[in-house]
């Protein structure tokens, strides 16, 4: 099998949502998997001195009002969680650490974690929620709470993040087919046709 | 015939001169026109304290990458003038004084003026570099060369600029069905579902 897409995505970016709703299914049709990838973009966005994309006066409204449009296609009842911009550190740090245990179910934690935030429209950001969700999804909530807190994990984290960032990747969603960088939901369709074509 | 498209455009944005060359054609498989609306995107970003698109540190080299692989994939042989961005105020004056006179001509100076900024990679910043891309046009040079410091010429611009920015353009290209908007060369296919059904 060819090598894997690599889907970077932030616990906090509804285009990643969208696009983590897709992916699997965009890289199956073309015989590829997906590993996935929690980054942290306020990270990024600091090294950059931008501001989170709902947070840019004008931008933010429009964007608002793009996502609402595109769930309404989708038929998705999206929301955006009262607190947001939120910190998706402890959303991140549970996903790598399941993630090297089991990435299929890493991927069911995060779309879980994500459905709660955005169309449940409640909090992910406090570790309590994180637990919440880990537990519906079958997860040993002790565990996970450890996990939490451990050294290596956090630093696992940060590793990923350090990669994401030396890797160029600003936004959410991010793909990578090879070296080959794609940002944005909207771009999923450019993946799609490059996995087609081979590339141009 | 159906409500015009209004298609705005700044002419230093390479993905606003992606969409001019495409906006008519998919307005005209929904039986619709297009008002095309030079916009100065500064105005915008200064007021949204966000920064040009290029200067953008990884945003910026990302986008880089994406239009030459997009005009690749087109064949289009792309390139950024050494000037880059450029200030787009005598270009848009040129085009708001032509557009008042035959608004057809005015699209094909405006085309004319973006495929010497990127394709030819050269000036369209100076007063004299407009001039001579309006004279291979068939326009008179002095005729235009007046325009470009007619007080109601630069009123005209500056109340359009003003517009758009009440309407919330921020980016280019930025597309209205009605008031319905749609931002960027990436979202011309959802603008093409929503005329195609009506909208959702």
């Amino acid at each position: 099998m060819a090598e894997p897409l690599i889907f970077y995505f932030d616990f906090s970016s509804p285009y990643g949502f969208l696009a983590a709703r897709e992916i699997d299914a965009l890289a199956a049709r073309h015989g590829r998997e997906v590993v996935w990838k929690a980054m942290l973009l306020g990270v990024a966005f600091k090294a950059n001195g931008v501001q989170p994309l709902l947070n840019v006066p004008m931008k933010g409204d429009y964007s608002k009002r793009d996502l609402l449009r595109e769930a309404r296609r989708q038929d998705l009842d999206f929301r955006l969680p009262p607190d947001f911009p939120f910190a998706s550190i402890s959303a991140a740090r549970a996903f790598y650490w399941l993630w090297d245990r089991d990435p299929e179910a890493a991927k069911r934690l995060a779309l879980a974690l994500m459905e709660r935030a955005f169309v449940g429209g409640q909090d992910i950001a406090k570790a309590p929620s994180v637990l919440e969700v880990a537990e519906t999804q079958g997860l040993d909530k002790a565990e996970v709470e450890a996990a939490l807190q451990d050294p290596a994990v956090k630093e696992r984290l940060r590793q990923e993040v350090d990669t994401a960032i030396q890797r160029g990747v600003f936004g959410s969603p991010f793909v990578f087919v090879g070296e080959e960088p794609f940002w944005g939901y909207d771009h999923l369709p450019v993946v799609d046709d490059w996995l087609k074509t081979g590339g141009w």
